[in-house]
Parts: structure tokens; C-alpha cells; sequence
């Protein structure tokens, strides 16, 4: 096997689980061969595979190419016929070095791993840019779903206003149950663990962690500017209860964990976030329901824009990355590289405290006179202003339930912390910042 | 203006209707001047805009560029010193000998010219690809939602197995009025008329022309072949009744006009056609409103994936055109050019005859005994099995509804055809093919 002109693309393949061992059978099932090199314009080869454990069989597929399995993921980076590099291992390390060796080797590289996108992508990126090579990674964010193209190409003559992404498929799922089955958190929770939409360990979903790293992907994109995981606030759906989904349900809200990156107010300043929210019923995010995910764009000429589907699963995420594999392929040809995705715009977050949004509260306390007066003068102390007030439950279960009109979210902070000072409040309990749609853009999440 | 390496890229835009001067303000914006030239890499210049009318006055902005009109399109595209040429004529002529003129003379060409693009879009393709440049046309189907450059690029890796669209606004929003207000066709496309969702001869839209075009586009991304409009048969909507959109109601199912393409049976024959469905109401496409068009995909590995927005308008498409241009830009340096849609993959259509879907018919019959067994027999004569079947109203106005298993289309042609006959038989009403979600893919318009 010479290498010519004609001759095949070679891919290494870092990292062989659920995602590897299906590109890999993608890229290796004879049935496809002819039509992989229509697409790419040139045959594709799988010429090696690293993985951690190479004794154990990965496919059941005649064809897999078992025989191209190492341990020894660094050595097949630094080979010198290799054409293309794709990365499935995930997490920080040693992914991220052999992407930067690859890079430096002047070889496109493919990801899926958003943790290290999320951390280190402008840094890559650069380092992509300087070598003229192709970062690629549509698969990093809401799995086969196309969201990282359309973002970094179809709109690149667009304003993007605000991205709001349903992007984790286990807190969906969570709260997709409890809408469903108006059971509580940790009973949804047992479920989704128990038909594998969950893991053993649920935090890094369940806190937001997850969908953080793909808000600071989203939000890097949309804005052309360098945001890391770090730079992103992030809270989970741990704290939701099943009252508030159903209080939600009652008044046309549906419950989303959303990952947030917007222009405040017309910018210049962003917002990149993840918070549970309230999501008017109208509003397309509120039907995305299951392990679906979806990324809602607004833009200045384009209106509303929402890219909807599967987030997950190793076949989807397989064929995202082929994707990106038949791109690079097509790109080398002529040394073209997508752009980075940062234009190196300057940066700059409006600070958390400055924000605005409605809320919902709901708070257990004393079912005795005077109670609602006391609370709602710490509201008033704050400068929140109610918008609606229900009260369920009698005696020790007694609950008060507000909405807020827009207020700062530093004020609605302080209320929080003085109302758990107030002897007559039990707990505050579900804090959720309210979506509306289009009829109420006062109450969006800005 | 010299040309030099660093120099501007040179833009002439053919057409300046709603979308042309959307783009040329956008372009011409110096507030959007640097934000531009970070996102192409190079700064953009319009240089010639050929227009019918050349006294008309185009836009109320100060920096708009009247003074670059011209009435000579086809001396603007034989320019030297033109990079990129946009037509946003419309219709075939003179709009398909300029963009071969550009392409020929190896500039890269944007253009949102369905008509023209499903008649000749593969030639057109064919004469990019030989001279080595893009041929571009993000904005031809569903305006600003990027669907091209997915089914072009992030999708490269799938087998795609069905796209299935709602790309003509005008219809969706004639059948969303008919379902919210429970009015006839005809008022509700009186109101879209006069809301300008409507032209005055409104039959390219409610007849089905124009998503037929944009079928044939869909079509040929999403197989790799070549399909033209005249290979894509069509029904429109002027025959759905009020009564029939209750119906549906009734039923929990949405009236939508459909673009589908689709691999019949797993291929290799493929099927491009556009009718009125009756849609699940759980499926995506069921909730897809008024003047907002989606497409959704599903593909043998990605699964079901839906993009979603507005579909038209001067801003949102200039927003898309604007994306292409910034690409071009991009592709200029290196010599890149985006694929061409066609992968040159022999087509073969199943004849309209073979293809099988479940039915609903409302036929119009005189109110007597023996009426339904005359007209079930005609439906046993002809093999379509019938899953229920309903009376409303009596004497005179006495209508059967059925819907009918899955069955042979030429069948049900057959089927229609005797019924005709039948002396009991007034009229035979709407004719709806039925769409059912995941719970029923037995009933799938395939």
C-alpha cells in the first residue's frame, strides 16, 4: 500500500467503546465501501486502533479489524502514514495531548470528547488554525444532531441572539418521567438508572456538570469568543420536587434543564448558563420529552431556529463523527480547514448578580396567621415583586408558591437568604427561572 | 482598487426584490463591517447590483449603494474583477444562463432559486464541480433553517432513509387557520391573502409546485441522485375540507402538506413525491405552525432529527444567503468547493402505483339502506382493508369516512375510481394520506 495521490485516507481511531467500535464498523463494513468513497471522494482506511484493554473483543462483525488494535495510542499518533485522527477516548488526559500531537503533526482531528472541548477547545482550536488542519466535532454537542455546523457555518452571517439547548439526555428523561408518571426525582431517577438512560454514579448529568461543558461549546460558537466550562454557572434538577413539576403542568409550564448562552440585553456583555426552568408549553423546547435533546437558536434575521433529535447513543454518535471524518477527508484534498470557532472576540460575562429573570419559589412554612406578611415583606425588602401567589397544604405541610416579575437575580439571592432567616419558613424549597414564549418575552430567561 | 492577495472579495448580486436588498444592506452595514470581515476571513465588497428597474429605489438606508445598480446582469457577471456572484432572480431565465455564465467563468455562485435549482440543479452541480467551484443555496429550501448544509455535510456519514418536510409556508398556514378556527379552505386562504401570507394567484403554493421543487432538492441530497421537478408528483390542498380537518382533529391528527423522499422499503428504489397527510399529533411535525417550516429526517443510524424555523421572509433568507457567502469566502482561499449533491448514484423511482400507505377517504353518499355494503364491496374488489369507518350526518348530507390499512396505491386509485361509479355515490371528498409516529410505523406513508 504506496502512498499516492489516489491512495486511501488513513484514520486512527483513539479510544474503541460503544462510539469507537461503531465508526469503526462503519468504516470497515464492505457494504458500504463504494458508497463511503462516493461520499468522501476517496476510499477511507481504518490503519489502526488504541485502546486501553486490548484483550477485549470489540465487535461482533466478521470484518472488524481486530488485528489493528494497540495499546499503544501514542505511537499510532506519531505515525507517520496517517491521514486523519479521530478521538473517542474522552475525559482531559491523554486525550487531550494526543489531539495537540496530531494538530502539530499537521493531521485534522475529530472529537466527540466534550469535557476537553469544553476546557481546551480555543486552545486546540488555535493550534488547528496555525497547522491548517480541520478540529471537527459535531458529535460533542447533542450527538447526531447538527448543531455545531449549522452554528459555525449556516449562520455565520447571522447574529445569534441567544441558544437555549436541551443537550443532556438523562435530566430530560428524569424529568420527562416525572411529568409523565408525577413521581418524585429520586423515584425517576431509580428508573432511568435502571433502563440505562442513567449511569450508577447520575452527578455529573444530574448537577448540570455535563450540560455546562456543552454550554460553553454552544456559547464559544455562537458568539465567537473563548468560553471554558469554568466560566459557566451551572445548577442541576436534584432540587426539583414532584409539586413543583405538577404546579408547573397546572399553570401550561414544563420543567427543562437548560443550557443558556445569550447576548444581555443586546450585548455586548454574554450569559452562559445552566439552571432548571420553567418553559411555557407553547414554546418548542417545552415538547422535547425523553433522552431527546434540542438546541433552540434566536438570531437577528433568522427568527427562531430549533435543530431537534437524538442526543445520544453509540450509533448516533458514530455516524456524527463520520460525518466530520468524510468532511476532513473532502477538506485535505485542498487544505481547507473550517474556521475556528472563535473569532477571537473579546469576552465579556454580565455578572451573575446583574442578570435578570422571573422566578418561581416555593417555600414550606407555619400555616398560621401573619405568615404571607412577613414573607412577602422580605420580597418587597428585595425589591422582587410578585406576579401571582398560591398557597397548597395545610398545617406542617402548608407551601407557598410565588412567580415572580422579572427581578435581579442578585435581589432574588438576598430574598432567598433572608427568607430562610424568617423563623415561620421551614425550607425554601424549588427555585426555577421562568421561559415564556413569545407573548411574554419580559418573562424570558435574560 | 487593486486586486491584490489582501484586497476585498468582490460580491455581485443579481436581483434586488426583499431578500436582495436584505443582503446588500447586511453586506453594506459598516456598523457589521469588521464582525464580517472576522467571520469571512477577508473583507466583502458589493460591487454590482443588476436589477429590471434600475430607477426604483431599493432601501431607506444611507449607506445602501444605489449607485452600484445597474440594468446589465450579464455584463456584471463577465467582469474581471468579480469573486462571488448571489442571483436572487428567481424563475429559470435569465437567472440559469447567468449563474452557468459565473460558474463557467470559475466564480462561485449563491443563489435561493428553487425553480431553477430543481429543474437544473444537477447541470448546474456538475458545472461547479468542473470548474472547481462552490454552488451554494442554503436559502432555496425552508429560508433560514439550515438544512442543506446538514443533509450535505453533517449527514454525509448516514444513510439517510426518509426526509419528510413542511416547506411550503403559505399552506401550512392556510391549514393551521383551518384547524384553529374551523374554517373552509376558502376563507382560510381569503385571510392569508390578506395577511400577504398568500400571493393573489395563489396556485404555485396551494397546488404544490413549489414544494414539489424543493422535494426534488431534498431529494437529491438526501440520495445522492439526480431529481428534477418534473420527476416529483404532486397534490395540493385545495381539496381538503373543514370537515376533514375535524376529522382529523377528532382523531388526535394534524393536516400538514408533506414533501417526502424516502428509500421505498430500504431502497433502492426511492419515492419523491408531495401530498396531504393526516400527521399523528405526536409526531414532531404535527406541531409545526402557521408560516413555519421544518424538515425531519430520519436516517438508518442518526435516528429521527427534526430542523425547525421560520421559512421565509427577506431578512431570514438574506440571513441564509449571507451564511453562503461567508463560506465561499472561506473555500476562495484554498480552493475548496463544497460537494457537489449528487454522488452520480443511478436513481430509479418506484412507480407511484407500487407505493403503499394507509388512507383516509370521506366519500359522500345518499343516506339508504345498503349504501355501505355497495360501497365496502368496492373497497374488497380492489384489496384495501378497511381499519374503521364512520357515518356523519343524514339524508342529503350522509358522508362515510374510512380509513383504510395499509395499502397498494394503484389499489386505492382503482378502488376511488369505482366508487365513482356507484349510483349511491355523490361525491368522493378528501383523500389524505395518514403519517403515524413510532407506535404505528405499519401506518407510515411509505
Amino acid at each position: 500500500m504506496t502512498e499516492t495521490s489516489q491512495g486511501p485516507l488513513r484514520v486512527a481511531v483513539l479510544g474503541c467503546g460503544n462510539v469507537g467500535t461503531a465508526l469503526v464498523e462503519l468504516l470497515a463494513d464492505p457494504d458500504r465501501h463504494d458508497e463511503l468513497r462516493t461520499r468522501a471522494g476517496v476510499d477511507l482506511e481504518v490503519v489502526g486502533i488504541a485502546v486501553k484493554d486490548t484483550s477485549r473483543h470489540r465487535s461482533e462483525q466478521p470484518f472488524f479489524p481486530h488485528h489493528l488494535i494497540t495499546g499503544d495510542a501514542r505511537s499510532l499518533v506519531e505515525r507517520d502514514d496517517i491521514d486523519i485522527v479521530v478521538e473517542l477516548i474522552g475525559g482531559i488526559e491523554p486525550a487531550g495531548s494526543l489531539i495537540e500531537a496530531a494538530l502539530r503533526r499537521g493531521r485534522p482531528v475529530i472529537s466527540a470528547n466534550k469535557a476537553l472541548l469544553a476546557q481546551s477547545g480555543a486552545e486546540l482550536a488555535h493550534i488547528a488554525l496555525a497547522h491548517g488542519v480541520d478540529l471537527l466535532y459535531e458529535a460533542a454537542v447533542a450527538g447526531a444532531i447538527p448543531v455545531i455546523r449549522p452554528l459555525r457555518e449556516s449562520l455565520a452571517g447571522e447574529r445569534v441572539l441567544r441558544v437555549m439547548g436541551i443537550v443532556n439526555g438523562t435530566t430530560n428523561f428524569i424529568l420527562t418521567a416525572m411529568a409523565a408518571e408525577g413521581v418524585d426525582y429520586e423515584d425517576a431517577l431509580d428508573e432511568a438508572q435502571s433502563l440505562g438512560m442513567a449511569e450508577r454514579d447520575p452527578t455529573a448529568d444530574v448537577e448540570g456538570h455535563d450540560a455546562a461543558a456543552k454550554a460553553a461549546i454552544l456559547g464559544a460558537l455562537a458568539f465567537g469568543c473563548d468560553v471554558v466550562s469554568s466560566d459557566v454557572p451551572f445548577e442541576g434538577i436534584s432540587a426539583v420536587r414532584a409539586a413543583d413539576v405538577a404546579f408547573a403542568q397546572r399553570l401550561g409550564y414544563a420543567i427543562k434543564l437548560l443550557a443558556v448562552a445569550e447576548l444581555v440585553e443586546g450585548g455586548p456583555e454574554i450569559s452562559v448558563r445552566v439552571y432548571p426552568a420553567m418553559v411555557r408549553n407553547s414554546h418548542p423546547l417545552a415538547t422535547v420529552n425523553g433522552s431527546f435533546n434540542a438546541v433552540f437558536i434566536e438570531g437577528e434575521h433568522c427568527g427562531e431556529l430549533m435543530l431537534y433529535g437524538r442526543g445520544a447513543g453509540g450509533q448516533a454518535t458514530a455516524s456524527a463523527v463520520l460525518g466530520d471524518v468524510i468532511d476532513a477527508a473532502r477538506h485535505l484534498r485542498s487544505g481547507f480547514a473550517a474556521p475556528a470557532p472563535s473569532r477571537g472576540l473579546p469576552v465579556k460575562f454580565r455578572p451573575t448578580d446583574e442578570l435578570r429573570s422571573a422566578y418561581y419559589l416555593s417555600i414550606d412554612v407555619a400555616d398560621r396567621p401573619g405568615v404571607l406578611a412577613a414573607v412577602a415583606a422580605v420580597f418587597g425588602d428585595h425589591q422582587v415583586s410578585i406576579r401571582s401567589m398560591e398557597q397548597t397544604g395545610l398545617g406542617d405541610e402548608a407551601r407557598l408558591i410565588f412567580l415572580t416579575h422579572v427581578a435581579r437575580e442578585g435581589d432574588v439571592i438576598g430574598c432567598i437568604a433572608d427568607l430562610r432567616r424568617l423563623p415561620v419558613v421551614d425550607e425554601v424549597g424549588g427555585v426555577l427561572r421562568i421561559v415564556d414564549g413569545d407573548d411574554d418575552p419580559g418573562g424570558m430567561g435574560a
